[in-house]
């Protein structure tokens, strides 16, 4: 094997859905899939009929296209960001959209595209566990900052950024990476005056780092929002975000997992790079899938639908925030979310969650199962890392399992807390 | 960007590409696409119905798999390859199968699993030129061996061996791959004999080497075979192949290029290694796809389908053979296909084909276009590159345009050769 084969580790997520295989009247609050019954069945028979019925649809659809995605597909995209920026359209543009096999394809690509072996990337502190997977099989080092519910601790990240510059390493640095919106796995959604200011920072010391220190916004969860909060405008939209801004977006999440089909609006150096790295790693993603959501995008039944399930998981999250608030012990801290498919429970301190806990194995035996936060942290050596923590999930259980699984899962805390 | 993103070129095919579509009276003999008037729009549509007809087989379509695939499709296509080798069962169980984006991302990810950076891996001279833009961006070196109408000259590939033995860098290859059925770009097939003797050879060597050799199989065409030979069984059929065979297929060009799945059959500790790294490319191939092409094997819809295409590149192929025979000079060397979607020809060894050549510049301006056969050829310094050969493509052109591009492309030549 060669070294990044051997350091690609055991995805810690296929055990627990392994785990939860094996169980079958375990309750999974783990996995991080979408709700079962909201999966646009008929909206999807309908799009491919209309589509396939008539060669002249039909054929493109079950053709090769370009690497760089479906044309009709990238304006679409631009558009809709667009609109969801509130017509702010100063970087989105068609040209600089890059349609993936999921947004996960985006962040592998770009890691692939920005970074050698030992350089680092900042991450939040926790952060999106496979994301972190990633840099450990490239052999990149993560450094975590410090997150609050509306976005990174921007003293932290100043003051990581200066310690780097000072020991020399800030050549190593490449880019932050932040979860924007509904973060996996606290749901904290950065605010937009805090993406001002992490661009103004990154700037300010790229200079001393000698290359352009670039801003992975990951908005997976963007449209996943329950509560009725504004949108929160993108990087993109920020002053100088058109040359150092990587969005990573995807329509898996919000139309329907099986269909996976991501994006990414990249600047220059990076679109390019990236693009060609799509043509090794595969020549461009299926134009079937492509097709679908080009149709469901331009016939606004996407929208339709977002808007259900919309409705749909703000219905589970406070089914879920109910049974927290009676179950849970009153001292373990429960995170706000306003959309996503997350709730994140800080217990105190001294109690650990992690796979090999006491909780965890209590909970594991009265059938239900949670992400252990531990997961969700950095191999940072410049801090402990973090186990008191657990991801919830009401993305995939259905009401009664939510009601049901909180209510395991307190009567375990309880014992422990 | 990194050292990665540096290497990786821009593909020769979207240059190629590019051009075919500024020129709107082109006739495009140079792209690999398949046949646009047979792709099965009436099956696709009846399948994606009955799938999405009912929540039960519908949602699943719709929701995130497992990362080495469905299983009901890692099944089917245990036993399609069972059936393929006339029966032959020792290296086809379904745990083996492994699930990807096109056979394109196996090899991508099978590179990245095996090979480290200054590795080698030993190739057909000619071969596909998109592993070898892999190869390049990956920092691996390729070594050419000599490529027969039936296999790898297997006297060179020994010859190789031992000179990297006495070198010093037979520790450094990794892997040999070969293209085994209707070859891109010669249409050469890798005899049964062969690929026991090659397999042998790799085994000899292997205690020098210090590791496994393995021989990457490559069989992305074998279904599109027209002429009436009977199937060559796979290396998976022979003795010792269980533990060294890297099996590459796809459902992508006997189905339809724009549901993109390939699989993979992959002996351990590799098949582990490299499913851990699709977790992170992207946790598993879209469901929708995996489902479709689960439901054509299933049903012998994708078998009827096989049938039709083949007869369709039978009658194209014939059409291209009766057109090269009549308007190519007599000294122009035509390779023989029995399937795939090439064929190979060969100049007088003082004419070059190449991009900037007289040739290539006379077909464009007759609005021909083929592939130079210098793009296939490794960037191996124990040789001169090769370039007077051109791969001329029947696979997506229709009848009257495969007429009149190989008249073209005579007059072309008759003026050179």
């Amino acid at each position: 094997m060669s070294a990044l084969g051997r350091r690609t580790a055991p995805p810690a997520i296929s055990w627990l859905m392994k785990t939860a295989l094996s169980r079958p009247k375990l309750i999974s609050l783990a996995a991080g899939f979408t709700d079962n019954a909201t999966l646009p069945t008929k909206i999807s028979r309908q799009l491919l009929n209309e589509i396939l019925l008539s060669p002249k649809t039909g054929r493109p659809a079950l053709q090769y296209g370009i690497s760089a995605g479906e044309n009709t597909l990238r304006e679409l995209t631009a558009t809709h960001l667009q609109k969801l920026d509130g017509g702010h359209d100063r970087a989105h543009s068609p040209e600089r959209v890059l349609i993936t096999g999921g947004s996960q394809q985006l962040l592998y690509m770009t890691l692939e595209a920005l970074c050698d072996e030992g350089d680092i990337v900042l991450v939040e502190d926790p952060t999106y566990f496979v994301f972190l997977s990633i840099l450990q099989s490239r052999n990149i080092k993560a450094r975590g900052v410090k997150l609050e519910p509306d976005g990174v601790d921007l003293t932290h990240l100043e003051k990581i950024l200066t310690q780097l510059q000072k020991s020399g390493e800030l050549r190593r640095v490449k880019a932050l990476y932040l979860v924007t919106y509904f973060q996996n796995p606290t749901g904290a959604t950065t605010s937009l005056t805090k993406k001002h200011a992490v661009l103004k920072l990154l700037k300010k010391f790229e200079r001393a780092a000698g290359h352009p220190l670039y801003f992975i916004e990951d908005a997976a969860y963007r449209e996943l929002r329950f509560d009725h909060g504004e949108d929160v405008p993108t990087a993109l939209t920020l002053p100088g975000a058109r040359e150092r801004v990587i969005y990573a977006g995807t329509y898996s999440k919000p139309f329907a997992t099986g269909v996976r089909v991501g994006f990414g609006i990249l600047p220059e150096p990076v679109y390019t790079t990236v693009l060609r790295i799509k043509g090794n790693h595969d020549f461009g993603t299926a134009n079937l899938l492509q097709h679908l959501l080009a149709r469901a995008l331009a016939t606004k039944l996407y929208d339709r639908h977002v808007a259900i399930i919309r409705k749909n998981y703000a219905r589970k999250a406070r089914l879920m925030q109910l049974a927290l608030a009676k179950h849970f012990p009153a001292n373990v801290e429960i995170w706000e979310a306003g959309g996503g498919l997350y709730f994140w429970a800080r217990l105190p301190k001294e109690i650990s969650t992690g796979m090999k806990s006491k909780v965890f194995q209590a909970a594991l035996k009265a059938d239900v199962l949670y992400v252990p936060g531990e997961i969700c942290y950095a191999d940072d050596s410049t801090r402990a890392k973090p186990d008191c923590e657990m991801r919830i999930s009401f993305g995939s259980a259905n009401e009664e399992n939510i009601r049901e699984g909180i209510k395991r899962l307190g009567v375990v805390l309880k014992k422990f807390v």
